[in-house]
């Protein structure tokens, strides 16, 4: 595994056991690429509690709820998506914290106005919802998928310090 | 990634392809590695429907169905806490085909009888199910997360090449 991927894993799991926070993810372009880093760390089964790969729209809404309309209105790589996506990961597993992705790995998928390396993010700490569109360089599919799952844990970490610093 | 996995993983989109078989996948020890490998290769949305990365009883149950007296009276690590995920898996994402995973990675959670290296797997290729006990050898959480998904890999791909030969 990349090696800065496995250490902001680490930090990932370090922060959110010091808080007594638990995580999940809802992924569809990473894969379960995040939810492989997160579970590489010891221990990590007292901090993670599951995770949804959404590869299809069938399963982004049989298993997390989001409703098909959204998806027809805004595209599956979109803001709304990744939104709904990350409160249905947090009510399918019960965790305090969230993080979902959709978006262009490539090489094929793109289409006018999402080039391949287009990728939304959404991170709920504790019910505090933010998203994130990363237009990332196009590296290739398996780099593309490793720079979008180390950008989904440091925006993690960013929102888990803001949110409970502010609290 | 490992290179092996890799190879496995586009084995297994081609060889799915080929027969127009679409797969999903029930994670608890490998954590969404197996996900991850599968869907690390072009096209695999063509195959790959989506993954529930189980980590937590709970979750086992809320997104898989897994009867919480089953996990109750034989232990996660089990052959019928697998062959209920797998079937739980297909159910949830509609696909033909799934696999799903529960041991135990270390280098934490080993019980009487259950050392690291006790993995259980799951293959339900068009609603033929077997169950398949690892034993490995414990080399580290990593290479043991590493070691059950190729060997998921490869059940996966012998049950295919035996059901649909033989139906």
């Amino acid at each position: 595994m990349d090696a800065e991927l496995k250490a902001l894993a680490r930090e990932v799991n370090a922060r959110l056991r010091e808080l007594g926070l638990t995580l999940s993810t809802a992924e569809s372009c990473t894969g379960g690429t995040v939810a492989a880093a997160v579970t590489s760390v010891p221990g990590s089964s007292a901090v993670f509690k599951g995770a949804v790969v959404a590869y299809s729209n069938d399963v982004k809404h049989a298993a997390l709820g989001v409703p098909l309309e959204v998806i027809e209105k805004n595209g599956a790589v979109s803001s709304a998506v990744v939104e709904a996506m990350v409160t249905g990961a947090r009510l399918l597993t019960g965790s305090d914290c969230a993080v979902a992705t959709s978006g262009i790995a490539g090489p094929g998928g793109a289409t006018a106005g999402k080039p391949v390396g287009t990728v939304w993010v959404a991170v709920d700490v504790c019910g505090s919802v933010s998203t994130h569109l990363l237009q990332l360089k196009d590296e290739g599919r398996e780099i593309n998928i490793c720079t979008s799952a180390k950008k989904v844990l440091s925006l993690l970490l960013n929102r888990v310090n803001k949110v409970c610093i502010r609290q």
